[in-house]
């Protein structure tokens, strides 16, 4: 049985910061939920808290094996104060699928998902009100035992702290430009690739930093072992229109199966637009540039929910996809995401949950 | 230029362990090495001080993107009380290697290897001098800036900390039964795999407790993309007897280089024993096994130095090397290298620095 909350309110609250200058995932809220993990205890000890530094023994096996997996999600509110999350409950399913493959005992999802919104609660007056703006929920858990054997830990902690974001795109919606990644691999089968644990992510900045370099903002990833078939773009899934229909390569071991990514599927199925998982080539999206079939393509994902891709770089080849501007159904998957989101268009899917 | 390292001293010293019942990596000595680096002034502010939790934001880079890399080396202390560090330029060498990979900015070698050796001459009365014991030296660095890009951290901190071990074989060098992993991968092509990194690790949890379960005291890793080549051992290298000559994988991306590895080929060149890198199936090792030519087998690290490999299973069959028994070749690296470290032998190559 799990303990109740407890909660400790912040004696001094930090100012807030002007919401037309906030970078992503550099402030954050006056509190923070806690829980911890003790082998012949379980998950215990909830508690919402003053955002602080923590103490933790410098033998803590994340800073060794990096035993840690994460969530992303958002917290929208509407300028008549309600609060509206995008489907928690797919971001903590998934955590429990990180969690299986990184050897960490799974959390209820439930009690996580009422002790989130009373967190969210309680820093309401955090949430930016401006379009586009949101408050980011960083979710995360890491093994705390100080060992420094290569095993799983027996303590743990979870975490989840709150940022306010501004606007993706200040200036509205704007395509991107992507570079196919062929030397390093960001997943391979049989790898963490599904799972968000903290090393699918720096294994990628090398990559990243080549990208942007090049001017580019980030890179397409292929698999890992024929670099033939693509995989996802910088930290998003990826979509492409060809001839009328989209396409996304099929989940496996490998892919994150994003929550946007799923929201996209459901609503172009909802719109009747011909929507297919499947494996997909970075040889068959050239030649579907090459003979005028290439119509669109976009990322999706938590930060941007959905970014245009406008120029797509492959070896010696740049295609510049719909003229560099951005397609149709993706400006269409942007305007209703967002607007379902924050409460501006009918939720017929029940993909928002009130506070 | 880099600032003078300051000491300070710890005010109690902690009991010293039993050296007869020390578990690997859960007792620290009393002091540990700090440095930490910032975007304007490089690495900085090096440290001696005692060994205590550190304060640290949640929103740590290393939470959350497991930017970090560690080391691990030993140091012998004899009856006489001369200490002995093993090749520790070669980890220092490796440890920037390693940075490289994960976007870490590089330490300076010398000045590690000169505040690594006052560390541990404070620390001289930690190390144990029964057969077999050491003091482990864990050198890691993490990514300290508080921050959610997915980016490399504007702020790192490295520590070295130290931790008294035991004899690996207390009764004497035993051979182990090992499974060939054929779900899960450690590595691939353009991933980590040749760095030191916390993601490595845990990336194989799932499948060291699925050959835990099977009785078997570590996993085989093959090759992410065919599932052919052997990589890895466990989280050390390996090495086959066949036919009269040693072979081992040649070093890629996705195989880590060991120290010991290397220097077991150095060693072996000078008794000209053949001995060769190069790629190697698991259907050759399989092959030589049906043909007789199976020599020996063993793994080589710095915990157990080498791991005589008795039993190795794949798919269906189980092939018992050697009678199951300790090879003679496998019994003359342990002994050289050991006697090496420990100064009971002539060093003829200048791996050991004494302190």
């Amino acid at each position: 049985m799990e303990a109740t909350l407890a909660i400790t309110e912040a004696v001094t609250k930090k100012p807030k910061p002007d919401p037309n200058s906030l970078q992503f995932g550099k402030t954050f809220t006056d509190h923070m939920f806690t829980m911890e993990y003790k082998a012949d205890e379980g998950w215990t000890n909830p508690q919402i808290k003053p955002y602080a530094p923590i103490e933790i023994d410098p033998a803590a096996m994340v800073f060794h094996y990096s035993q840690t997996v994460f969530e992303g999600l958002k917290a929208y509110r509407t300028k008549d104060g309600v609060v509206r999350l995008f489907r928690p409950e797919e971001n903590f399913k998934r955590l429990n699928r990180s969690n299986k493959r990184l050897s960490i005992p799974p959390i209820d999802e439930k009690s996580a998902i009422e002790h989130l919104k009373q967190l969210v609660a309680l820093e309401k007056d955090w949430i930016p009100t401006e379009e586009g703006t949101s408050l980011y929920i960083r979710p995360f858990v890491i093994a705390t035992e100080p060992s420094l054997q290569v095993a799983p830990a027996k303590s743990y902690q979870l975490f989840i702290i709150l940022s306010p974001v501004g606007s993706y795109y200040p200036t509205g919606i704007q395509p991107v430009s992507i570079m196919v990644e062929e030397d390093t691999t960001r997943a391979v089968r049989g790898g963490t690739g599904s799972a968000k644990t903290g090393g699918n992510y720096s294994a990628g900045y090398n990559a990243q930093a080549k990208a942007t370099a090049n001017g580019h903002a980030q890179v397409l990833w292929l698999d890992g072992m024929e670099k033939k078939y693509i995989e996802e773009v910088g930290s998003m899934n990826v979509f492409f229109k060809i001839n009328g229909e989209i396409v996304t390569p099929e989940l496996s071991d490998s892919i994150l199966e994003g929550i946007t990514r799923k929201s996209v599927i459901e609503l172009l199925k909802s719109w009747k637009v011909p929507v297919s998982e499947r494996r997909v080539t970075m040889q068959e999206v050239k030649d579907a540039y090459d003979n005028g079939t290439l119509e669109e393509a976009f990322g999706s994902g938590t930060a941007a929910v959905i970014s245009p891709i406008g120029e797509l770089t492959w070896r010696d080849t740049t295609m510049t996809i719909n003229g560099g501007e951005t397609g149709d159904v993706t400006t269409s998957l942007y305007k209703t995401i967002t607007n379902i989101q924050t409460g501006k268009e009918r939720d017929p899917f029940g993909w928002t949950l009130k506070l």
